[in-house]
């Protein structure tokens, strides 16, 4: 017991007595154990992860640049390819816009410590993405939810409600793409109001885009930022289209707010990778990332179809959800007296199978989530998909 | 002036207003200007890096481990290799003690958002290093600085008074092996008096030791995690001994506050890069390490002597200075009527050659450190190195 004590003993800030364990790092390492068939995190396929064509950039990188170690200032012709990139996305941006992070974690943990007073409010959505949660937790914030409609996304009347009653969040926080957790993404009409109402009542909005790039019917949607460039601050990130594991992400912001941004990330962690910043820039150099991206589509496009059809056959009528058009993941909700977080308990022991409850992603118990499911369909073969929907309705017909 | 308005427009969180141009960041970019020969930052000598071993170690990572690109829990061999790598410190620690992140500058401010509340008090030295007082700013604290004595370190009777006298900080910030800016190296006696004052006061030690593996006299004393393995968090790096673009670092703490810390830490990054970790680990278990850390000091021994030697020869008599016996730096005492700052101006504009003013290094404008400079003699050849002391004292001269 001795070490129980010593927490006691340390004196420790006082937001700390309201971390509870992270959700996600416990999954991580459920869906580490090889037992289990895991729905639960938001990982990409690791088998699709360009290894080759990495591992050429990243030889050609230590071989040709001797400063490819060294601590270094943001990579230039880095940022240059992400101008390129959000141009597909309809965002038009200069490099001196873009600033380079160690992935969309720290990009939305950079902004928050822009923005946000200890105390101060936060306008979001009643589910939301738990590392956004587990960032604004130590500032101990008012938070402003609205709800989201699965077809059309947040409810852009609530806030605009909000906002004219007086309410002057620090920011509203908005997954516009493939919304996590409930997959939806954002119709353009809302899209273009939200952005306006960003603008009228001088309110930024993070905006949290990691999933933008992966759709599965047309092209997505322009995201906010493609609507204004002076209260949308954009959050990209390598770790979906290329891999985790490289911690290399951007923000595009206003310039004027770079200064004070780089101050904030040296605090942070002095900077982000060179190593990695200029391994990714020879990848695109190389002209791989297109094709890998069509790649990418094609796989997760059969894996959420496989998804959705072992859905449609194995669960019972009244288990319901929709085809998502973007992203990594299917929203179900199931019938209102199954709780979810006592199914996942079942799922795990009796079928080996995981999944995120829908309590995860809200900060108080919410009675809607708490008989829904997150599924992921990224990171199984769609012979596990069809093999971990049909234990997980095993799990649901013993429940 | 359209970007300043709109800085003004955006209401940003309180504590920015405090927010300083970088100097570290300022000389970032002086220092990559080619016609610049810089003394001023910390960087190690990417020559030396061991880019040919390190290469391979990527490449054998890539070629066979699947999940080297992918989201994954701390890779557990690289932490039982930090637990041999502290046992040549005089450490002994366990793997569950050891919690890996992106550098040292992310463990102080991991540790930090851990340990200080907004407002709260800190114990620290009057001259300290720049990314730890960047790291504090936002919380605005109250901070007790002792002095530093030039040959044994920093003043421990003044941290017992203080404790004595109710002071209760959140913790005490040491250096205690070549303190940045000073150069000096804790004396035995102080350490396991300042070991015990933490036990017997409670107050925790965040001991930031980049440079202790970098010796060159005898082997450095036992940092003063050696002495108390409850009160004393222990920051330590791969960025001075292998490459800082890798972004690996490790705190050794007690293991009852790692669960604490991994939640901080996945709000602000979600993890370490599994790439860098794996390869940094294949890098150690093919025992490249040992002959490096050689290397590495032999190399640096020749450049601190050639600094020193150089000093001697160009710097009038009454500029004075002690021999390092770690670290990367010289602390050198200017004649009292000299302005560092200004004087390094005059240095960059008429001589191409930048150090580090004292006055980086203090809270508020201090009268000893405005007279002093750090010089850094691990990023230039020897030549250079003479070179530049030579140019210097020419700025001095005409100063």
């Amino acid at each position: 017991m001795r070490a129980t004590t010593l927490a006691e003993e340390v004196s420790l800030a006082s937001w700390t007595r309201t971390i509870t364990p992270s959700a996600i790092e416990e999954m991580l390492l459920v869906a580490a154990r090889p037992d289990i068939l895991s729905f639960a995190l938001g990982l990409p396929a690791a088998e699709l992860f360009p290894t080759d064509t990495f591992a050429q950039a990243a030889a050609h990188v230590l071989a040709t640049d001797p400063r490819a170690l060294q601590y270094q200032p943001p990579f230039q012709p880095l940022q240059a390819h992400i101008v390129r990139l959000m141009a597909q996305r309809g965002v038009f941006c200069r490099e001196e816009q873009v600033f380079l992070t160690a992935g969309a974690q720290q990009g939305i943990n950079l902004l928050t410590h822009l923005l946000l007073d200890p105390g101060g409010q936060i306008l979001t959505e009643e589910l939301l993405y738990t590392g956004f949660r587990q960032t604004i937790q130590p500032f101990q914030p008012d938070i402003w939810a609205v709800s989201t409609d699965l077809e059309t996304g947040m409810d852009v009347d609530m806030v605009e409600a909000l906002l004219a009653d007086s309410a002057r969040p620090a920011f509203i926080y908005a997954v516009t793409d493939a919304h996590n957790p409930l997959c939806v993404s954002m119709s353009l009409e809302k899209r273009i109001r939200l952005a306006a109402l960003a603008r009228a009542y001088q309110v930024p909005i993070v905006e949290d885009d990691p999933y933008g790039f992966l759709y599965y019917e047309s092209p997505s949607l322009p995201p906010l930022r493609a609507f204004d460039d002076e209260r949308i601050f954009y959050i990209g990130s390598f770790s979906k289209i290329l891999a985790p594991a490289l911690r290399v992400g951007w923000l595009i912001v206003p310039e004027d707010l770079i200064p004070k941004l780089a101050v904030i990330k040296e605090a942070n962690d002095l900077n982000t990778s060179t190593f990695t910043q200029r391994t990714i820039s020879a990848y695109l150099d190389a002209g791989h990332l297109p094709g890998h991206l069509v790649a990418l589509r094609h796989e997760y496009r059969i894996r959420r179809d496989t998804m959705l059809h072992a859905l449609q056959t194995y669960f019972p009528p009244e288990v319901r959800w929709r085809k998502p058009a973007t992203g990594l993941f299917i929203w179900v909700e199931l019938p209102s007296m199954v709780d979810a977080c006592e199914l996942l308990q079942v799922a795990i022991a009796a079928e080996q199978v995981a999944f995120m409850p829908g309590n995860a992603f809200c900060v108080a118990n919410h009675r809607y989530a708490a008989h829904c499911m997150r599924l992921n369909f990224s990171n199984c073969t769609p012979e596990r998909i069809e093999e971990g929907i049909a234990r997980l309705a095993r799990a649901l017909a013993g429940f």
